[in-house]
């Protein structure tokens, strides 16, 4: 049986987390469940696409169940997928699944499970998560095949989400800003590589959106209290923190902004 | 090996839900054990009942470990129930387990547990859901029989927690409410065939409380931003939404309050 | 396969807890991994180790993972451990682990394992939980010897983390603060041994702070709403509730403060 990997929004204060689970239990006694995260922002479909496919590398082989889902009873369709190294990701195909999809080499084979015959016998409106979406993951934990759960369609026309490149100039990088963590840090749609191009090399001060000032560091522990550190993080990309403080504040930024950061005289 | 499905209000700062955790793997290795929900309102003994008759039919059969235990130390029984539809469910006996017990057919066998041959050595008098319910839980699981886990008390004298029932008149349905979830959602103690009964079909306007206008919908998309929507919620209750906002705020009521829903020409 | 019982600082909104059970899962699938809690005030060493020598003795026997790092890419050590009653224990050597180990009859092996064989090929320095200390906890619940998780250290270089002795003087007792309970519960550093000591027997008086009256009870509930109970809470340390409030807040004290508790006359 393959383990299924469940991310959604639903919180733990209401128990829609916990029959998701009792769904699985049901369907497939005895799988394993992981609980990536719950407690995201409500419906915000891009923050956790993004956390999605940080996640995914360190995630078991198998399904990935994700529901963050504010279009349930509208028309967006409900899919299944399996990526080029063989992920099974099971959701709404509203852009969630789109980044970690890529991340695993693409979309192979894209099925539309509105009309599943794994779905529950009565399909809520309101709470696809329970009805529809956990017993198809369940399902193919028990190893059904992808065409039983639902009907071709053309991986294409999966709804994509896609974060702008960042653009990279002598001694400037500016990124999109893709995560804004618990603590503040600033996640940056930019990799090293890119610092590297625009010249900037871990030990430079760098200046931040114009206002601050921090320095290219590797961990959080360089920059002293109050101050802030442009560092590599433990997803691969590059990231703002303040030593403690809220990157984000300090910046006044958030998810969907972009951010310059500089070469500096220190 | 039976499931056990886990609730309380113990929350996720503390170690009280691990501990339970603990406790049960010491008596049973490998049971599964399903956290339908941890965060929910302290010692709010009847929204922890009522999410717990929401989520039942969507939990496997075998073990319920529920703990919202205001009256933990006191002379509150502690009890051991099996249902007619054969669900066992362990927990302090202030009403918490009584909506449950009853959609599920009904209380077959009541054992009062306090003085369980199952209960850790050391019972400490503030935390039965360690000590006492978690253990007798374990036991359960393992296939003991409900006989072996307490002495037998009649069923009838299980505490109730009974919700009024709707008021139903030409064109106006006015509920008990049952549950606020964090979206601010209310769901309401009546059911669609109410809202038929009263004239009220699909499509209908509706007044809130006599306050607010909306419709009677299928799901939240179908009022405009700011606007109540009245529909079946995922557990057959009938519920009011905002879309995009709360329902409890713009309606001014919270669980225990009354609503009424009434026709309205639009 | 030995259980896994897991506490850190990473909260439920971001992926953080999710990606380490994941890197269990692929290294050891199928174990078994109990959620100690993970909503603990963030880089509070102190407060985790406290909840931590708490828990213990009601964890399976196995692999603890406790990760609150605020040193993570620093100097800091990174340790596994073995008690003298077998427990291991993995994560940073800034305390975390000490109270834990000492309750477990002390430390007999230690090693240093940042430079593990188990560890991810690639180490971030921000996160080590999932790149260090979920593979070194993944393996030995596979059975790896100690020894092989990494080089042996002196047990005696372990960091330490004390809470001073109460002082108990004629009807006095003046103990540190352990640990402050989402309730506002105060968990104090002494035992009832040290009450009696005092001359402080249950049923007694007890002024606390010399402001506010309280009596020395067994459960929250001997109070009356609004005011203090003094008990010995379910983990065997003398502890401050008000009934219906926060005794933290009542008394003014936090975690590290310390607190008198007094007879008086009722």
């Amino acid at each position: 049986m393959l383990p299924i990997s469940f991310l959604s929004d639903y919180g733990h204060r209401d128990e829609w987390v916990g029959v998701c689970h009792g769904v699985i239990q049901r369907i497939a006694p005895g799988a394993m469940v992981i609980d990536i995260a719950h407690e995201l922002p409500p419906t915000d479909i891009r923050h956790a696409a993004l956390m999605l496919e940080n996640a995914l590398p360190f995630l078991p082989a198998g399904v990935v169940l994700a529901v963050v889902d504010p279009g349930v009873g509208t028309d967006r369709r409900a899919v299944a997928l399996r990526s080029a190294d063989g992920r099974l990701l099971v959701g709404p195909d509203n852009g969630l699944l789109w980044p970690a999809a890529q991340a695993a080499g693409g979309i192979e084979v894209a099925v539309e499970v509105s009309a599943s015959r794994f779905r529950l016998d009565r399909v809520s409106p309101t709470f696809h998560g329970r009805d529809l979406f956990a017993p198809v993951a369940a399902h193919l934990a028990l190893g059904a095949a992808l065409d039983d759960a639902g009907a071709a369609i053309e991986p294409a026309t999966i709804t994509p989400l896609e974060i702008a490149s960042p653009s990279v100039a002598a001694r400037t990088v500016r990124a999109a800003v893709r995560l804004v963590d618990r603590f503040g840090n600033v996640q940056l749609q930019a990799r090293a590589g890119d610092m590297e191009s625009a010249g900037l090399r871990p030990g430079a001060c760098v200046e931040l959106a114009g206002r601050s000032q921090g320095v290219y560091g590797r961990t959080f522990a360089e920059a002293p209290p109050g101050e802030a550190v442009v560092y590599e993080d433990s997803s691969g990309w590059i990231a703002v923190a303040v030593n403690g403080g809220s990157a984000a504040a300090v910046l006044d930024v958030r998810a969907g902004s972009s951010l310059s950061v500089a070469g500096c005289e220190p």
